[in-house]
Parts: C-alpha cells; sequence; structure tokens
C-alpha cells in the first residue's frame, strides 16, 4: 500500500442498518469508528444480537490507535463487550456516550479491563498520524457528535447519525457555520448518514413530539404511559418536563431504560428536578397524577410493555381511563408485533396513541434537503454513504448528484469493501471477507451457518429420528426400530403412521444384511427410505436422524 | 334462540386482517359471506396458510343455504378448496370471482364436486328467510360487490372490501344514489371494512397508478418490469394500457398471474388487445418494446421477482438500463424482505421505483372521509367493523361516532363472539371457541399449539438427542450413550462437549440400577441432568430427547 493512501472498510452499517462500524487506516495507524450491534433478521433463528466481524483487525492490533464513538445508542456502541476483549484499544467518547458505555461494561464484568477517554467538540485526538476532532451534531440523544479526520491525504468527515434540528431538546444546533469553515478548510470525503434519504424536505426537530406529549397529557385524566426507547434520552426528557407541566409524577418501568436515565441524569443530561420517583411509591397517587415511561416500543416480548399489555406485568395492570402513547415507528420487520401489542393494550381498555395518529415520534435522521445541506456546507471531493440500506445507498448517490458531487464520486462500498482514497482518486481497491458474528445466549460468533441452516429445517418441518440397535456380529436387528418425531404435521392417524414408518426401517434391515454394510451407508438407506415415506403422508420433508447402535 | 333475532358469527376477519368468514344466521337458516385465508405470523413456524375453522357449521348443514363471495381475493375466496369438501352448498359469485374460484377449485380437483351460482349486482338471491341483493362496489379488482341481506328483523350491509373510486379502471362509480335509496328503506346494521380507517380523508383513485407508470414506461428506453399481485387485475389491465400506449408487448411471468390475467381475459375484465405475448417471444424484441408483469411484490422468497432479484430466474436475467417498478406496499410483517428484494435489485444494476419514491401502488380500501359517507349513505342503526385489526376497530368505532352512530351502536366483535341482533338491540350473546386452522403441506388443521411449540422450541435452542441401550436383564449399559444434537451454538470445544455430555448420562445410569426404575423417570433424569449441563456450558435450553432401548 501507498503511503498516500487512506483505507475505508466497513465492518458493518453499510448496506445494512445498524451494526455501525468503520475502519480507517493508512498503512501506518488504524482507527474504528464505533462498534454497534444490529438485532437478528427474521431468518436467524434463536439468534440473539449481531455484531461486526473484527477479526480483520486483529493482525493489526499495533496499528489500531483507538476506537471513536459518536454517540451512545446500541447501532454504535452495543458491539463493545464483545469485541474489547479482542481489540485492547483505549475508546473515545463523549460524556453521555461514555456513561451509557460504562453500564454496559460494568455488566460484562470488562469496566476495569478497558481504558475510556472523554472526548469533546472542539477537542483534538491525536491517533498515530490521524488527527480526530469532534463537532457536535444533532440526533435523538444528546452528546452526539460527527468526526473530523485530519489524514496524511486529507480530511474525511463522519457524520454520525444527524439530523438539522433548530431547536433540539439538549445542547445548541448544529455550527453550520463551523461547518462551511471546514468545507473552506477542504474535505476530501464525506462519510454521511443516509437512512431516510427516501423522505423529502427536512425532519421535524425533536420538539414536536414534547409539544405533541403535552397536547394529550393536558387533557387525560387516568394515568399516561409513554412507551419509547431506553437510550432516547431527548425523549425521555420531553416526558418529564410534560409531566412536570401537568402535576403528574414520573416512574420509570424497565430496568434499561431505568439506567440509562439514571446515568443521563448523574452526568447532567436529563433534568428531572424531582418528578422521577419509584414505581412503588407512584402507585399511590391518584392517576391523574401519575406518568409511566417505559421501554417495548417495539413490542419485544420480554419487555415492559409487552408484558403490560398481556396483564403480565408484576407491578402495572391497565384499567380504562390510562392512556398509551406509543412514541416509536416500528424498525421493520416488527410492524406485526407492535400491531398485536397495540391490539392488546386497547383489548384492556386503555386508550391508545400511535403513528400515525399523532406526532408522537419524530426520526432523528436527516432528510434529504438536510443531507444535500450537509453537502453543501462541508463541499466534499467524494460523498460515501454510510448507515443505511442498499437502496438507500443508491437513492443518496442521486441526491448527492443534486448537490453537485458528480455520480462517479459517490462510490458505494458495502461492508467488506475496501475503498482507497488517494489525493485525487477513490477506488474500490479489494473486497475482504468479513461476515456478521452472530451472539447466541453465552456464544460469540460460532452460530454457523450450517447451525442456522439446521434450525431453519427443524422449524419448518420438525424431526423425525430412528433409533435401531443392531448385533455387532451378526448384524441382526436387537431391538427398535423405535421412530420418535417433534414438529411434525399431526394427522390423526398419527400412531398407525409412527408403526408405518418403523416397518419402513425393518425393511431397510431385512434388504441387506447390516453387519456387512457400513453405517454410514445403512443410515443414508434410512433417511431416504424415511424421508419418502414421510413426504408420501405427509408433503413435508423433515429433518431424518438415523442412530445406530450396535451391540 | 327466539325467532326475531339474527345472529352474526365472524369465522374470521375481525380483529385480524385476512382470512374473511362470516357467519349470518336465524334459527332457520344461514349464509356464509366469504372464505379466505390469510399467511401465516412469524411465529407459526412451517405453517403455509391460515384458514377459518368452519366446524360450527357442521352442526348446522342442513341450514347453511350458501356462501356468498363478495370478491376474487385470496383473503376472500382462499379457503374454498379446504372447507367445500366439509361444506357441501352452493358458492354465490360474480362473474369474476368465479372464474378465479374455479382455477382453484380445478387445482385442488374439485370442480366438478361443487355448485357455483352466477350473481351479479341487481340480482335477488333467495337462501332461505335472507333475500341477497349484490351492489357493485369499487376495489382493487372488478367485479366487487357489497351485500345488501334481507332478514327477518330488518335489513344487514356487508360492505365487501370497497373504496369510492371515482374513475375506476373497470365499471362504474358506485352508486351513491341506490346506496342512499337502501339507506331510506331502513337499514338495521352496517359490516363495514375498517382496515384503512387510520388514514384521513379520501384514498386516490386506482388511476393514479396508471398515470404513475405512464410517466415512468414513457421516460425508459430499457425493459420495465412491473411486480404486483397476482389477483389485481385492475393494476395489470393499467400496465398493458401503458405498454401499449409506449409501443411495448406485455408478457406475464409466474404461474398464478398468467392463470388469473388469462381467466380475466376470458372473461372480459382484462382488455389485452393483442399486447400480451409469450416470454420466449418478448425475449427476441429490443428492450425499449418490452414490459414484463410478475409477482413477488411481497419479497415470497419462491416468486418471480425474488428469483430475478437473485440472478437465479430461467428466463429473465436483469441488466442495467432495466427498471422495475414494485407496485404494492408490504403487508406488515413482509417489509424486511421486501427491502432485500429492492437492495439485490439494485445491486444487479437495475432503476428500482418503489413507494415513497413514486405513487405506483394505492390501496383498494375506503379511509376514513369515505367510511363515513358509508355511514351517511346508509343511516344504519348498528355499525359492525370487519376486515380490520382490533386497533382499526377501535377507532372506526370514533369514525362512526363523528357519523351519527353513537359508540354503544357500534359493537365490536372478534372471531368466535356471537352479535346477536334484535330489532332494536344489539349484544353480545355467547363466545363459541373458534380457532385458527393450520395448513401445513398437505395436511389440513391439525397442526397443534403443540407442535408449533416444539418447532419454535427447535429453531431457537435446537436438540439434544441422547440414546442409551441397556441390558433387559440386568439394567446394564450396552451401547451408548450416544449424544447426538442438531441446531446448537456451535462452540470450537463442541467434542469435549459431547463426550462430557455422555460422561452426564453415564453418570445418570451409575446412580441408579436402571433395570430397577421406570423409563420414564430415567429418562426424566437424563433430561434434567443433560439439561443443567447445557445450560452451563452454552446458555441455552435445547429441546432434549432421551431415547432409551433395552435388548
Amino acid at each position: 500500500m501507498p503511503t498516500n493512501v487512506v483505507r475505508i472498510l466497513p465492518l458493518g452499517g453499510v448496506g445494512e442498518i445498524g451494526k455501525n462500524c468503520m475502519v480507517i487506516e493508512t498503512d501506518e495507524d488504524a482507527i474504528l469508528v464505533d462498534a454497534g450491534l444490529k438485532f437478528p433478521e427474521e431468518e436467524m433463528l434463536g439468534v440473539d444480537l449481531v455484531i461486526p466481524d473484527v477479526s480483520y483487525l486483529q493482525q493489526k492490533l499495533h496499528l489500531l490507535r483507538g476506537i471513536f464513538i459518536t454517540h451512545g445508542h446500541e447501532d454504535h456502541i452495543g458491539a463493545l463487550p464483545y469485541i474489547l476483549p479482542e481489540l485492547d484499544v483505549p475508546v473515545y467518547a463523549t460524556r453521555l456516550a461514555h456513561g451509557l458505555i460504562s453500564v454496559k461494561l460494568r455488566e460484562h464484568r470488562l469496566l476495569d479491563e478497558v481504558t475510556l477517554r472523554p472526548m469533546a467538540p472542539g477537542d483534538v485526538v491525536q491517533a498515530g498520524s490521524f488527527t480526530v476532532e469532534p463537532f457536535a451534531v444533532t440526533h435523538s440523544i444528546p452528546d452526539c457528535v460527527g468526526l473530523a479526520i485530519g489524514t496524511p491525504i486529507g480530511t474525511i468527515v463522519h457524520s454520525g447519525d444527524f439530523k438539522f434540528d433548530a431547536t433540539p431538546v439538549y445542547g445548541p444546533p448544529i455550527d453550520r457555520e463551523a461547518l462551511a469553515a471546514l468545507g473552506r478548510r477542504g474535505v476530501l470525503c464525506l462519510l454521511s448518514d443516509c437512512v431516510r434519504v427516501d423522505k423529502a424536505g427536512y425532519t421535524p426537530s425533536e420538539r414536536i413530539v414534547g409539544e405533541a406529549f403535552d397536547a394529550i397529557v393536558g387533557k387525560r385524566r387516568g394515568r399516561v404511559i409513554i412507551a419509547t426507547f431506553a437510550s432516547n434520552i431527548s425523549r425521555i426528557q420531553q416526558a418529564i418536563d410534560v409531566a412536570q407541566r401537568h402535576g403528574r409524577k414520573v416512574a420509570v418501568v424497565g430496568r434499561s431504560m431505568a439506567s440509562n436515565s439514571g446515568v443521563a441524569a448523574e452526568l447532567g443530561f436529563l433534568q428531572t428536578n424531582g418528578t422521577v420517583i419509584a414505581v412503588d411509591k407512584v402507585r399511590k397517587l391518584p392517576p391523574e397524577e401519575v406518568l409511566l415511561l417505559t421501554t417495548g416500543s417495539q413490542g419485544e416480548p420480554s419487555s415492559a410493555l409487552s408484558r403490560i399489555a398481556s396483564n403480565d406485568h408484576r407491578q402495572i395492570r391497565l384499567v380504562p381511563g390510562d392512556t398509551v402513547i406509543v412514541s416509536a415507528t416500528p424498525i421493520p420487520g416488527n410492524e406485526e408485533t407492535v400491531g398485536h401489542t397495540i391490539d392488546n393494550l386497547l383489548r384492556l381498555g386503555a386508550e391508545v396513541i400511535y403513528e400515525p395518529l399523532a406526532t408522537v415520534h419524530v426520526s432523528g435522521h436527516a432528510s434529504r434537503e438536510e443531507l444535500k445541506l450537509l453537502i453543501e456546507l462541508l463541499q466534499p471531493r467524494y460523498c460515501v454513504p454510510i448507515h443505511g440500506e442498499y437502496r438507500h445507498m443508491v437513492l443518496y448517490r442521486q441526491v448527492a448528484g443534486e448537490a453537485g458531487v458528480p455520480p462517479e464520486n459517490v462510490p458505494l462500498i458495502e461492508v467488506g469493501d475496501v475503498l482507497e482514497l488517494g489525493e485525487d482518486y477513490a477506488r474500490l481497491a479489494e473486497h475482504i471477507p468479513v461476515s456478521s458474528v452472530l451472539v447466541d445466549g453465552v456464544t460469540v460468533g460460532v452460530t454457523s451457518d450450517v447451525v442456522l441452516r439446521d434450525r431453519q429445517h427443524l422449524s419448518r418441518d420438525g424431526i423425525v429420528i430412528a433409533v435401531v440397535t443392531l448385533d455387532r456380529m451378526t448384524g441382526e436387528l436387537l431391538a427398535g426400530p423405535e421412530v420418535i418425531t417433534r414438529g411434525l404435521p399431526h394427522p390423526p392417524y398419527s400412531e398407525d403412521v409412527i408403526e408405518a414408518a418403523r416397518e419402513q426401517v425393518r425393511e431397510v434391515l431385512r434388504r441387506g444384511p447390516a453387519a456387512e454394510v457400513e453405517h454410514g451407508f445403512l443410515a443414508q438407506k434410512i433417511r431416504e427410505t424415511l424421508g419418502e415415506f414421510v413426504y408420501a403422508q405427509l408433503r413435508s420433508h423433515p429433518m431424518i436422524l438415523p442412530v445406530i447402535t450396535e451391540v
């Protein structure tokens, strides 16, 4: 690799939403921007989390100068507890992100082993030959930054997650003048959030959600329950402000939200002014003085809101007169469970307010005009869309074109693609095999495709197990065949089918003397014969597992 | 049951979208309106279809006068092949629905065994003491009707699926004057479509999709591929019209769309004017003369569009310059797969146009103002929302209130609820246990909760099978224990774990002489011990299946 070259390699977060993780490197230094997780897709059965595969960095540990975190959302920090044991480097983060990361590391008993370094807008962090300058951006959590990264060949700007919120709930709006100044100094490449590029115009301010809360809470006499993401500190702040304005106390229900808001309050990012009290205290108040904040806006089965909706929560029981505000939009794939949660809340007699009935949620990401505005302020030579699905990236290229960046200067890269940037060129240099790491219970990263395929097979068609016990010397059938099934379509004649299946196995054994044939061959014959038999009976292709033992 | 009472009992289609099926009965006569299917929810692993449970009608076969079909969509006719063998009664349907039902029955080799009776707007069908008068409504397929059902206690109007389309693609707009006349004669109860009640205003005309097609196709020089539902005959008509206007020939790719459009053309509901040709002929034409129509707008894995997107279609291979129009919105739960299909089409270099980028889809259902309009025209005493999720029904009650129907006159019923209607009252009379029937391969209706729970367990955590072979007399271990796993998280030390697991089983056998204990007890001990062991190793709770054989 020539020395006047910078390589950009996404390990996550391009061509897919979430799991943000980006390597920026020269031949002498490397940094990582963000280390997020994402939740598994529908077909990843039994998988709990998906995190980036950082094995590429293991050969480069001596070059890695640090991990830079843009903000404290799960899809930017959630992988840290899993990858930090492998990558022993300092983590740079703003104060709030810092606090939220600490909570996570403490849960994983890693807090003492990790070097956390503070970083704030205006700082200049030297990371080998890179200088990293965080600048404040607005999003749906306070204390977010983008990064201006000085490299040997020019400045690379990483936008982080952002929108141009003129009236943010915490802190000042984005300093456009400072961005324009950065642009005048020269930006080689902008890595830009693109996930909301399919929305025209500007994303509304986070404030409008507070106004909607105010209008709703002001008119209600019963309890109000607001469900949102545990990490949405700005939303939580607005709920607290509204409660206070209308003489209500707030209790936080749900462990993750309680610990996040605790950290945010401790660090001064959440002003509670004595409004937040314990759940058991709030239960003694009259309904018109109660506002509950809870997780579960995505219909997650184990969340507080799902339990409340199923009348299965230890502390909260819904009654008619209660109002539930679902302050989120479903992440693609969650629409069905969110819908069921709302239906169940309604069945319990609560009033439920959700989009599109009222503006109780707003995105934290820039719409099309804001994406163009960022380009116009920074005047980058190259633009690379990040934090979006492939279709968002394609559309971003078109939008960047409207802002004056020609399509050939908007390279689209996916996970594992290495973008090589020179002073006057950008090219796809190579593709490194990078997979996703699936976290399954306590087991990190070893749930293979084979396992997922097996689980899909089992989940679709069930399993048939055939056990035969043979005489080691003669091959004679000593016991069985036992045929056991799980998860098969259940016809009323199932006892007969099982007996007929056993006869099929006996027939296989009769055809050739088992002692003379290899067990592998015999197993294969049983698998084939039983497979055909079950398909003829049930039009189903279960997994067939012959077990042959010898005595 | 008193004689001046009508009972309304949904077997599907209220409190859930799809699977529409409604019993309307007196103590002397019963009719069924629609017999639809729905596609399984995410947690119904391995299930292909969900159909209504009509077992309630089996004791009433002598009272059942007919099945009345409002239109030819899957969620209204799809269950017929499964329930008609049990319910041998005439099926009344309009001509197009008739044709589409015939295709289905022919596939199931049932066509000769079923009595199909034609029905058209203006007809009066006598069904015992009921008179059924279909009236034309507009929706996203031609030849749709609502039903005015004369009963001993008054008129019940079933809206079917409808919107007030002033410029439908086929046939006239809804005759508002006739509905108003019906209203003046007196309507006791309106059963109303409510699925789009969360949208304010009016749903746009189906025509606007044709205009969008026209604008897109007119500007393209490459092939255009339009993906939509196989049964969306109006959409198919508009695609054909646009193709013709721009000098393109149309080929239909996908078996279900080809057979549906064939039937529609044969019956005069689709005007092809020589524009539609075979797929192998269209391949010889230059790209600017080609328009392909295909299924797969929901990202269904085996559909033509998914295959094209995976570069796996026998006849169609995408090239840059091709344009794909996804003319549908994802049904809740399908967002993720639809998104992946679009991403893959883009990766192959095609241009892809989908909502919200252009108005290439419009709903066939009434928005809020249209729902109110129907109430205002018919002036029903009672309104019952149907064809919606529970949240839509709750909202419909509020909207009906705005149209002057008090909330106590808008009873919400769910599947199995029996609404008893008298001349001057409506009350929830009882709840009949009605489940959904799951169709799983060739097996109808016997996939039980146990099977689904097993599949969920297997899909999440996999299975561990432990086989031990014992001496029948002494209880001594003769062979094994064999421990086999499938679908478990796969740690690198898995061989050791298996050996340790075998040792656990041996230990169970050593503790008590097996001959003296019941096999059930032994199996339980093995299950417990292995369960604890696997959890300690992997933090996973697989299904544990001990198999004990004796020799």
